[in-house]
């Protein structure tokens, strides 16, 4: 169910139509646009009755959401969401969402200070603005390497300080979630966890924006429910990640599946990135389909980088290496404004004096 | 890497290569065989120097395992796994793997005392030895029916004491598996949490069987990789359960993988049952598959029956009618013996003139 | 559209009827069942007009069969399809659908009358009724063995009358069809060409039972109506195959969907066999999956043997020894009471007078 | 096995290597490279002897290519194949593979002399230079419309020469095979025929460029062994077309795998095109898909354009507007330069001063 106020709808008049659903057994969940506020109401008590909101103050009308997903859904919040980070130090503020396509690049794994700072300088000088790094990993083996943990986090803090690299980087559990959120700008829920429902339950208490990949077998309207898990607890910064699918197709460790981007634009609002080195698997296949991302649609890449691919401790042979990078960078550039958009390059270190 | 203990080999000998391996940094895993003792080797720190461990005394050979699964092999252990639960009352003992074949069967949540009670009645008087019955549902919407919880939990407890059935139920996060460990016999990792890879080392330190369902996408690596997780930490007693995986296919929710038995059975010692009733999602599929499951070499079925499917707050189209539990029950009689296999049928109340 | 004849309707009537379709530019498909004829009507011109054939004399009703698939589909014909064979010399006749279970074994390809005979001699003698072998090959490679072709046709008519078991073999394209149809006893489409639409109408337009084998990535909709095109055409006797999909799962070649048996019988009145063989890909499932076949309902088995499959020139790791195959029939044999079935084992020579 | 000639070789030398190898009982093809010719060596009785020749007048190396596919190897043939069609009239001429992107456009089916010439007059007005039309269908049932056949052929005959638009359109069988031929440019072979292998023979005899469909669960080697059964044959001039593949996925009516594009470069020489029409199934997905599949690398696009989409016999949903794809020419024109192509747009009617 959503409430759509009036455009001249007070604040006083929203807070009483929430308080009344609130006091109903429901849940209320202002959703400010640019001409008029929207209240979607969740619960899983039936439905509210729609006479009585109706009737109240400032109310517009109420729709009935069909769909399985309500806030996530297109129906209840038309305009795109734009997911806002501040500047750091002297580093412009930057987007998820919106006409500038958002770059987040780095190693699958910190490995060590050394190999953060080097591939955050890398990429950085390329124009990322966000850097993701592997803390906590999710591995099939409980024999391979599981990340350095905390000291990936205290890792990457320093990067964010020295680079103006805003960090994304998994959490795995509901311990490590509290530890991520603490240290880093967007937190991760990795493809297998897609649906640990406790777990994105606990991402929607947070206040900090959660980037949810795709399961390797889920549907649409799976991935936009395992969104609406986070966004019903009161989260409303969700990104969405395609990262390939499961299939029988061999040429790739995943099929990416780019139709997707169209279609999560056609029913939502949220942004959607696309990971094209899990995706693929391969080095050489992700230029081509970062370029065919960015031209689909996409609102930005999510990148493995490393200096030294051979000597990785996680997917070195789907990482490219910081000169791909920067060609990656030059021909989205080139890309974005078929598709209006606008590739940002930030500061560029060692851009420098020209 | 497996060190294999010459069969007379003494108690101490056993515990003095034990010392040696954790004292290396390495983790034990004395695993007892019919004729002699393995001592399962893990850690993921690079390999253990082999030529020590063969000095050592009582040690007949030193094996590497070339397989990701260890532990879960049969390189590591020929014989089967058999999972032995003592008696309840005056209801006779169980066991999961080994001759006798397991039955799990119940509703998809536990709705009622009322519901839970009329269920396992039934199910118990056609000779069902474990009940399953979901206490923490993992929904694909937030906004369905969560599961009653606890609650539920304390049914299933008065289940168990009434009808001498042992409790198999789900954990979806850190805080429920020690709930459910608590009251359960069977603690279930459900498929969407197949690689929650937290939450199987949470078990992995559990003393009570895990039964792991696999993934809707998990390749047979993927699936004994989670049951490594588990065993990795001490814990050996998992049982697998194949439950359908996702493809094209549209005549039924998921595709059951039969195949995957006969594929366990020749690389891992580990028991593995059939759920049907995910397995297809559809009633009058239940019976065939449920054949077809034992027919292949399945350990045995865990399956979701209602006195009311109609009425079920979760997986109705799926559950089957007590009177279909019963003519299953016997049909599975008649195999069992073609593969080897006995159908234990418990004191059957209300069976016969006694 | 279907038109349902009073039960007392005469032959003439029936003609009468069959007649005026055609008329209005349809094709009529006279369908005797064991209470009464119906007719079914296709086209591509539309629907008939109803009222004027419920006006003709003999007819019952007239009903919309709503099914993208009306020849093939149990709405339109409630009995099950049986397709019966004559006895050859003093063997008895045979059947595939019905009561009786069907088993279809021999090697992949025919490679020699020595090879062809050797294999036949056995399958007999353990109980098969049916032989099975490639004359003309669909192979991957156009480098890899193509099969015998019209010599293998040859060797296979001599298989026939020495040891009285019916053939079936592959026709690849329309040249092929005439040949084989001239030659064998149930002619088969294979997996690659189960929508080479072409290829199904003309063998519609024989007169010789047809075995179609569900393509690598056909749904159940699809799979039926394969079977439509040959019906439409007039020959209604067509026989389905289940021989696995194509699925990410990669422990075995392909993913035998058993589950499509119940859903078949649920909505098509055609017998289903399965190939455990191509189903699998690997000899030790081939009985494990045999036995789940025909639990689950399957009117009847395809199996390769070959009797040194080491040596086979194609499929030799799916085929199974003749010891496994007569094993095999045993387990089958036990297995088909449970389902309300039977196992004929034919003369079998040898079984003989000891 | 593969010749590499020396680069002074002269046709009399290569002429000699080919009739050495024919008289051993192979097929020779010579495959003329920017420095030097290569004659690749297919057959299926076994290896040719390699010292022999070796020692030819002439040869540089014999190579024995390890792959499945040979001919259709880029280990076989470094360079790109591009494929060339003469100018029609005043229209300039084209190609398939190289620089330039390809566009082949039209309706699914030619329904209408009127209908193909509008939507005809529409697509090359924005710069298409091949025409796509439906004679023969292969449709899924035997009651849906066929296709004109013989009709059709004669009106796109008349579209080629009215609008300079070279012609694709799809052969079903051998039959339909021989009319295409003598009809179109490029003969195409869609995806359900696949593995037709007979079909495919057929078409490697003709001396006409072959468009194969990629097969809806067809891995890539699979793919390139259905080019190699053409070009086995003598035929080298086979063009590629991704154009979705079957998953679980349920947003798109297939799964476009555009990653194949990177994956086919680098291991074939064989131009690819994308049909973003049947790969999406949905009409606001083909221009973001197109988009993608340029970016990519692909070598074109075949799309399914259409002036009533509403109306159309077949593949209404799928086919995009006349005015979109104007837009998509547009677009695409723009993206061509980043991955290093040209757009043609042929002589543009009603374009500019003319």
């Amino acid at each position: 169910m959503l409430v759509v106020m009036k455009a001249q709808a007070t604040q006083e008049e929203i807070q009483a139509v929430c308080e009344h659903i609130e006091q109903l057994g429901f849940r209320a969940h202002p959703l400010p646009g640019a001409q008029r506020t929207a209240i979607g109401i969740t619960g899983n008590q039936g439905e509210v009755d729609r006479g009585n909101l109706e009737a109240l103050s400032g109310v517009a009308e109420v729709i009935r959401v069909s769909k399985a997903y309500k806030l996530a859904s297109r129906d209840v919040k038309e305009e795109d969401t734009v997911i806002r980070f501040a500047g750091i130090g002297n580093h412009p503020d930057a987007a998820i969402g919106g006409r500038n396509l958002a770059i987040i690049a780095g190693p699958c794994s910190v490995e060590s200070r050394e190999q953060a700072f080097a591939i955050a300088e890398l990429v950085a000088a390329s124009g990322a603005q966000f850097f993701r790094g592997g803390a906590y990993k999710p591995r099939t083996s409980p024999y391979a390497f599981q990340g350095l943990g905390v000291e990936a986090l205290r890792i990457m803090a320093e990067v964010r300080e020295r680079f103006g690299l805003r960090i994304v980087t998994e959490a795995i559990d509901n311990e490590t979630l509290d530890l991520v959120a603490e240290w880093a700008d967007v937190v991760q829920i990795g493809a297998r966890n897609m649906q640990n429902f406790s777990l994105l339950k606990r991402a929607g208490q947070l206040r900090k924006p959660v980037l949810i990949k795709r399961g390797l077998s889920a549907t649409l309207e799976e991935f936009l429910m395992s969104a609406e898990y986070v966004m019903s607890e009161g989260n409303y910064q969700v990104i969405l990640c395609e990262r390939g699918v499961r299939t029988f197709a061999d040429h790739t460790r995943n099929t990416l599946d780019l139709s997707i981007i169209p279609a999560v634009r056609r029913v939502s609002h949220l942004p959607i990135l696309v990971d094209p080195s899990h995706g693929t698997g391969k080095r050489d296949s992700v230029l081509p389909m970062a370029r065919a991302a960015v031209a689909s649609g996409a609102d930005g890449i999510m990148v493995e980088v490393h200096d030294h691919p051979e000597k990785a401790l996680s997917d070195g042979p789907q990482s490219i290496y910081p000169g791909q990078f920067a060609v990656m960078m030059d021909e989205l550039e080139k890309i974005a404004p078929v598709v209006g958009r606008n590739l940002p390059r930030g500061i560029r270190i060692g851009a420098g004096a020209a």
